[in-house]
């Protein structure tokens, strides 16, 4: 079995609980607050730029060329690109420049982003892959699985995000993103992939708990 | 008004719901099942793994010699001092080696070291300074507050811990970082400021947090 | 007096010695031996790897969204788009892909880059900024000096290197540098300046080595 | 055979060359210049620092408990025990404080400290150990070769530095760093193995660049 069926498997118990969560059933049938949808946004834009770091970890590590290209297009991509698609569709849901000023991570974006870069800073290229993946690859499942019904990505706010994630791109971007990961552990030895395989899994976890935020809304004292 | 006087009334707020924290309350009273705290030990022993490696990111850091040697005091008291007495003490409670060889770090536990770690790597020496000063200096005023009841200081398992925080080493070496903090901060800009205090009262809630786990106890699919 | 000016004078006695060194008073006047360039352009292929790494560390402490742009920008432009026509530079002069794959760095070239990823690694974005600046500004001196004499541009071999850092592309992205180091030490201490000029004289006389390691040549027992 | 009898093989062209080299010639013999040896002594005391934080990027990666001790032992030792001793040394051959307070590093020092902490950041364990272990064997065979002369081991000034490294305790810590650096490569492969081995090797060739930088001694125009 190849290293992310193996990691699939390890996860999937995690996983399942993404397409049942409220916020995500809300996303397709078009039932979630725009409030909630606005300061899941928000924070999903701050995580961008720490996500971004990572692949900069990577950059700092590899030997590779290829690998070096994979992950420079990807903070290019991030920052220069996928920044500004965020922006203007925070725009058109209703949240201002102020808002983007203002707005400070919350303490579970906080612990996922740092665990991704403590774990770059002391880990390998195979580390820092597991660590990008969880994201990547369960965002082109979950949007893929809600755009199954069509109707879903022809919601007002919900519908581009959808189309986004189940799109072209951000699907063979997140298949290159896979493909590395089962190269760079053709041979590992098992106590090296279950390292990896505790990256991934904790990564899944910290999805759940940016959810779960994200569903939870802005508290009070913030 | 000095740095460590501003960030405890950034953090008082949290510092406060310490003291009236059931776990905390428990090792006061003698309440405390010690099942709760024998799995507050074994994470906290995994934490302290961790705790070392933020101060070795200090010493990768500091241009100074007292800086340096501070630092690297602190990683060899907790590496080859602190871990034997937390050792010799969690076989008296209960705590096999078994136990120790197979304890797995709680997602709590992980996001409060990865933070610290993340923002060590990527700050300063003040950074790193703010990040382990919150531990530090909550275990010294709580274990302070615990021993003001000489009776406390006397129970059978909690008596110890207690001991040790409220003792002379550990609060001179508490004192030791404050000043050290402050030292470092003498001529920042506000701006500057701001960072370390966000640092220190994110450490706050990530301690807040561990005690939330360890009154929470093991999850049952831990 | 802003940053660059106080650079200049503080690194001046050695940048005066690159206009008047062999190697590069050899691409102006058509003198220098193809081999020397050929083992040059090698070894500054090599560089370019570990100097869109030195980016890299930039995207990972920068919290400025414009600067993340500006690194990120780079090292995509770098491994993406130098790289490339680097490739094809070298094919015209008769460098072979088994070349490229055979090729050692030097030691000097070793130093140079190491320096300034450790210098990136301990230190903040304005030390990046500085260990950065000093090979991008004299290569955009030399290639401005040297393209004086349109002659010099004309030239088979070297007119191609002598357009491209005398250009408008290179020499506005230099500007676009320059502009960051005054930008980013507009209010700092006297002693966090002479940290930075430490680091840009350093870098300067690690190109005056690299100049020297080209004109010596590939030696015999590498 | 084992990594360390492999890495022998590979660097003991340049090992061969410390032997008959001027400065190391010198101190066994007692001809050296006390001026050279006073410069060697200041850079050697700089460089220490450094060293120190290449085992403290040791401490950041290790996960083993053995590992991290040996570490942290080090670091402790070079800080808190080594400089002390360099200290009293360097009043003895007549060091002012004042000169260490003025004295800077040596290019070629900061070219070999900056390569042992480049590697650390982007390497791991075995990587770290592997440019940690050029400096500790070399003096480790330096010192027993020097000491096999009684006579050497008597002289007034390099008596007490020759018995030092031919001393057990420093032999036993390098035997140990040995059993480490094998240790660790036990399962590697081959690609692995050469990689450290290109660590190895430009180590020492920058411990042989240090003897040359020591016997030139300090340039005029410092």
């Amino acid at each position: 079995m190849n290293t992310t069926d193996r990691f699939y498997n390890a996860a999937c118990h995690i996983w399942e609980q993404y397409y049942s969560h409220p916020f995500i059933k809300g996303m397709g049938d078009g039932s979630l607050e725009i409030s909630k949808f606005r300061y899941f946004m928000l924070q999903d834009y701050l995580y961008l730029f720490e996500y971004a770091k990572v692949f900069a970890f990577g950059v700092t590590k590899a030997h590779d060329h290829e690998i070096l290209r994979i992950f420079s297009k990807s903070i290019d991509d991030i920052l220069n690109e996928e920044m500004e698609i965020h922006k203007s569709y925070m725009a058109r849901i209703g949240i201002s420049e102020r808002d983007i000023l203002n707005v400070k991570p919350a303490l579970n974006n906080i612990s996922y982003t740092s665990y991704m870069l403590a774990e770059s800073e002391r880990g390998g290229i195979a580390d820092i892959t597991a660590a990008i993946l969880a994201c990547s690859w369960s965002y082109a499942k979950i949007g893929k699985y809600l755009a199954e019904d069509k109707k879903n990505t022809e919601h007002e706010f919900f519908g581009q995000w959808i189309d986004g994630y189940a799109g072209e791109v951000f699907q063979s971007n997140n298949i290159m993103l896979m493909n590395l990961m089962n190269r760079l552990t053709e041979n590992i030895s098992e106590a090296e992939y279950k390292r990896l395989e505790t990256i991934f899994v904790n990564c899944s976890k910290y999805e759940l708990e940016f959810w779960n935020m994200a569903w939870e809304g802005e508290p009070d004292n913030a």
